[in-house]
């Protein structure tokens, strides 16, 4: 964990407080995308930390989209949409996720995956991990191996990092905050 | 317009019947984006459309989130996520467009934009234009200069560009699909 690492991209993202609720403080990384220099070194830092062969890159959607499709052309890699329910057109597979009440719901094309692929998920953020955590069984059960998850930020004392690490899963961030 | 044209990005392009209705053909580029080749000759090509100087990307969620941050990468700008309403933390503003049956709101936050900041609009599609058109007039709205909106597909037939034409948008598109 590098809390003390990444100075040029930590300074560059902004802390708004009670959003979406009272008493969350909300990593806004609006404002590191919209500094060109700060959208470079995201995206090069991010390139730096993938450990080993990448064969396709998976973005979360709506935020993982701006930082997975970016990291896929950087390292020659496809970016597949890992989107909400009801929005991709073709056959899907799903996978549900608990929120503070009730589930959601994440889902990819059925025919997106060739067995064995080696997948670099990617998000903005990873707090508790719930979407992470979905991210990868519903990666894990399309046949794919899910080499890596990477963020730009890691709340780490909402545990989500270390949750994926139990599910076997090398994380990378390069920005901590603590509390959340 | 470039109908015959971009056969490598066309073939990469899955036609899928009836969705999100009947009698609608839905353009689908996540088989452009799972191909390595093909979101890299994407990207090259969008960047290779541009035209003049731009000093910012912007996007529009989800989809123009994808090509939007792979191309600001590739031109060296930052990128400004345009989101529906109430996904940003910070204060924005607003336009509404017009659905089917009701309306939508898009935001940006009210901060984000340099007055003069020459924009490049990107969305993966462009059919009836009522999203495109009101990213226009809320960038205007914020003091940009929008120079140029690009997409990866045109749907002519529904007249979404020549509408942003008569709003005084140079649009480009890498291929056309007839009907709708």
């Amino acid at each position: 964990m590098d809390i003390q690492q990444n100075e040029d991209i930590r300074s560059r993202i902004r802390t708004i407080p009670d959003f979406p609720k009272p008493g969350i403080l909300f990593r806004d990384i609006t404002t590191l995308l919209l500094d060109p220099e700060g959208l470079r070194l995201t995206i090069e830092k991010m390139a730096a930390q993938v450990d080993g062969k990448v064969d396709l890159v998976a973005g979360v959607e709506a935020r993982g989209f701006v930082f997975g499709a970016a990291l896929a052309v950087r390292l020659g890699t496809g970016v597949l949409l890992i989107r909400k329910d009801g929005k991709l057109p073709g056959a899907t597979i799903a996978e549900d996720y608990a929120l503070e009440y009730g589930t959601d719901r994440i889902a990819i094309h059925a025919d997106a995956l060739v067995p064995g692929a080696r997948v670099l998920l990617v998000d903005d953020l990873i707090a508790t991990g719930g979407t992470a955590r979905a991210a990868v069984r519903l990666l894990r059960k399309a046949g794919a191996e899910v080499v890596q998850a990477s963020f730009v930020v890691d709340l780490p004392d909402l545990g989500g990092a270390d949750a994926l690490r139990s599910d076997g899963i090398q994380v990378a961030s390069l920005v901590a905050f603590e509390g959340h």
